[in-house]
């Protein structure tokens, strides 16, 4: 099963491949789309639109993993990143990806095992689960990596519960 | 010269067509997209993108007019917002519409001559500028044909500029 992570952003979307196979888990493919902040923002969201489509098209994943979003203190980033996750999510719809809703909470407890945990942890873990040689860079991409184990664990569980 | 004014949301997207003929402006159509709050949250951005690009093929509109967003209050509604308003300009890019961002003083400015005025009154000098039968309803959509007329307002202003 493969599972695509999305970390949403206007500058830069991280995003990473992650297959499952019996219970291994391999980063396929993994980096971000970024836009200059030069450009206008309709251009800004046609780029992310145009790559992702892409990337989708290339290798279909059973099923994309976008974080759910609360701002309780940046408001002021709340409309470009919404902007961001609203076109992705018509990205999942276009091309009938399903799609899987998880809270920073959750992503944290799947990957690091607790839901409080600092952003390095994170990153320590998504590093070490998916054997990578370096760290992932930028913190985007580690994010969306971690959101792709956090999805496969969810797509998992359905699946057990399902037997 | 054809407008069209956008007020964002993913429950209810408030549209309006206004045409500037020399000085007299005309709604030549207006209503709203809406969305079930059943649905699938990525289904309901799907049919903002459809609904709104078979718009734009149908009118061609000159210029796209869109409310630029500022969230001091109610920062729950400011993802959901976002991500309709990211489609929103998504779609403008897609089908090379010319794209207007105005604030609400400059919108409320052009339309009442008052950049703190009410939605009634919004709504009252929509009805009169663009000479309609009752007050559009819902508020949406008075607040897309308000968006309309300062978009018109703005064109005519850099074309006056630009003679």
């Amino acid at each position: 099963m493969l599972a695509l992570g999305i970390d949403p952003g206007t500058a830069i979307c991280g995003y990473g491949f992650v297959e499952l196979t019996g219970s291994r888990l391999k980063a396929l493919e993994y980096g971000a789309i970024t836009t200059s902040s030069k450009a206008r923002p309709q251009d800004r969201l046609l780029k992310i639109h145009t790559e992702l489509t892409a990337l989708l098209e290339k290798y279909k994943p059973d099923v994309m993993g976008v974080e759910q979003l609360f701002f309780n203190r940046n408001v002021t980033t709340a409309i470009p990143v919404g902007q961001a996750r609203g076109v992705i999510l018509l990205t999942a719809a276009q091309s009938n990806t399903e799609l899987v809703e998880r809270t920073p909470l959750q992503i944290k407890q799947s990957v690091v095992g607790y839901g409080k945990a600092t952003k390095e942890q994170v990153i320590y873990m998504v590093k070490k689960i998916l054997n990578l040689p370096t760290a992932p860079h930028p913190d985007d991409v580690a994010d969306a990596l971690a959101i792709a184990i956090c999805t496969t664990h969810c797509i998992n569980n359905i699946l057990w519960r399902n037997r």
